[in-house]
């Protein structure tokens, strides 16, 4: 398996991964590249280059064994354990993420949430008590936790991303609008902004409708 | 101006045109595009890429002119307009969606919400009332509204769609992990999934502590 595999293409994986999975479970146990790309709106042959960085994992014409390449990815982005996380941030947004069901089927657990309003503290979001932003060091720390989300308004990002990188977290995944300086070892991404997408999706309108 | 541009760097220009904005905000007047990649973490040649698509808005030493770049970004991404929302499902996420304040500086109004729930339905979220999803197509019609977002339960997904077309929506944000099955000239775009972000994240988390 080569060492640098470029970014763009590692985040293909979980989506190949996660439809693959959706596959699995609606009873299918062979893809092809092209159904694969009809699913994602991504072309096979970037699919089957995409995965032809880490070994030959289908044959022409019979496609991918679907169990095998689940558990090949699954290696792959160190799916195989579990993770808690961290979420910081239990407004509309942190609450409608610390509630979604998504995370615990893909062996990621919400563990903890944080706010600095004491309205919230001490209120239950899901099965979750909202905790004092001001225990997140010794919190996260105790609890082991190395993976955070953060879903504070924008100008608290970067002080709270401060306080996730002393108590020892490694992973961030940022759903404000505030681009995070961080050291090198903390992996971070930006989530998908909203307003970004619509406009995507406004430059299509825009030309079919010329 | 070609008239095929690979999506995938259309889908780089809005980052640029917001980017490009704070920049703006912050008092800047010239942008290298060094200073761009690292604000966003893409390389300043892929930048002078893509960028060059459009015609020749830099040169070589002096940077970008911001207020240009704006403008021209402007034009490409349809910006120059406002555009009208509609948000369907107003659980915890559609609430989040319905009251973040960076749709309108960008020009996108979040007009109407929708939700089936009896106890949503009259109620107020922000300063919109949520509305009966029984009423979706006459409420968007009239309105001529041409976006839409969907924030409903993953298997209410499909059928919230094919209601949206009906009403003559254009262009549809998907937050479900349901993948749409539309009309070729409904343009959209499911929302990056969390657990995939996440599972981008593990993947380096688990090289560096390897």
């Amino acid at each position: 398996m080569p060492t640098q595999i470029p970014d763009i293409v590692v985040s293909r994986l979980p989506v190949y991964y996660n439809t693959l999975r959706a596959m699995q479970a609606e009873g299918k146990q062979t893809a092809s590249s092209r159904e694969l790309g009809e699913r994602l709106g991504i072309s096979a042959a970037q699919i089957r280059k995409d995965l032809s960085q880490f070994g030959e994992f289908g044959k022409q014409g019979t496609g991918y064994i679907i169990e095998f390449l689940i558990d090949q990815l699954q290696t792959i982005l160190n799916m195989g354990q579990s993770w808690d996380v961290a979420i910081v941030g239990a407004g509309n947004l942190g609450k409608a993420i610390a509630q979604y069901h998504g995370f615990a089927p893909q062996g990621f657990n919400i563990k903890l949430v944080f706010d600095a309003n004491p309205d919230l503290i001490g209120t239950v979001v899901g099965d979750l008590k909202i905790n004092d932003i001001k225990n997140l060091i010794p919190l996260i720390q105790q609890a082991g936790i190395k993976i955070a989300m953060i879903t504070v308004p924008d100008q608290a990002a970067q002080s709270v991303a401060n306080e996730l990188v002393k108590a020892g977290i490694e992973g961030i995944l940022n759903y404000t609008a505030t681009p995070l300086n961080l050291p090198p070892h903390v992996i971070h991404q930006r989530h998908s902004d909203p307003v970004a997408q619509l406009q995507h999706i406004t430059y299509y309108i825009g030309k079919h409708n010329d």
